[in-house]
């Protein structure tokens, strides 16, 4: 059972250590992590356009290849995760694999926006109230996928790379794909 | 040929005028618009979470149904897209059908992050600088799946209304539509 690791870990100051400390956890739970910097690609002679290109198409290799998605949704730059992770939900999704999340922020996306007015943010939009933890498309995905979805708040200095509740997804991953048949 | 209207459009305090305004635009060009709230739903029974499900299950339903989608990846609460719309984007890149997005901001992704060192944000995470407007996956998308991405600054106070760039996406969409069989 391979699993897809998203996430904006890719963009940490060491990736392969975060990549490989998550492979690792997966290993102890019986899945196959994979990530998305494993297939290594020589830019060297393209454009800045065609390596973006040329890591799209191995990134959607890769999530072709595997059976589930594990992806961190923690808050990315903003009160969303990041979006290329939410693509990849929306890919796993539309191909019926089981889509499961985790994020080091604990709190409700209605509670992440500052808001001005009930449910209005400052430029006078609506801040989602579903008593979800971001945007429905994606705690929806999770849901009816048969997926899961934990959180927890982690320290502000392991924001991006405590793996506590990391392993609590994977655990429960591995258990839901093991025993999916029970009720 | 049905459109998915995708964007953070829902959130405008007048998403119904929105929505109509970009039907009347794709009408125009032979195009069925079709937007995320064109399903009627009663929330009252339902609980929050569940309303949020069924939201979900609805633009699930309307996704499979169009055949193909044009996001407003305008920057929403931080740098990036509307994760939503981003979710949806790779629901239909996973589908095979073309992926078409705009924005009313023409700056590149690295330009739109603060930097603090050379392609390093405030946390020290990596900024992508492969001379894209977000995260590779989505432009990705629009590139592989024979769609367009076309953007332009438009005035602050219409920033998330303005529909100038969205009917040069929909007139682009048309003709690569009605003639993809070309070279």
């Amino acid at each position: 059972m391979q699993v897809y690791l998203a996430g904006p870990d890719v963009f940490l100051p060491d990736p392969v250590a975060i990549a490989a400390a998550k492979k690792a956890i997966c290993q102890t739970y019986g899945l196959v992590g994979r990530f998305p910097l494993d297939t290594s690609l020589d830019g060297t002679t393209l454009t800045p356009v065609e390596f973006g290109l040329a890591i799209y198409r191995s990134n959607i290799a890769l999530m072709n290849a595997c059976d589930l998605i594990i992806a961190n949704m923690t808050p990315f730059r903003g009160p969303s995760m990041d979006v290329g992770t939410a693509f990849e939900m929306g890919y796993m999704a539309a191909q019926g694999k089981p889509v499961f999340g985790y994020s080091n922020d604990g709190r409700l996306y209605v509670d992440r926006v500052p808001a001005v007015a009930p449910e209005k943010d400052a430029d006078g939009l609506t801040i989602e109230a579903f008593q979800l933890h971001d945007n429905l498309m994606l705690e929806g995905a999770i849901i009816t996928s048969q997926g899961h979805f934990t959180c927890a708040d982690r320290p502000a200095d392991r924001y991006y790379t405590d793996l506590t509740v990391f392993e609590a997804i994977v655990q429960l991953a591995a258990a839901q794909l093991t025993h999916r048949t029970q009720p």
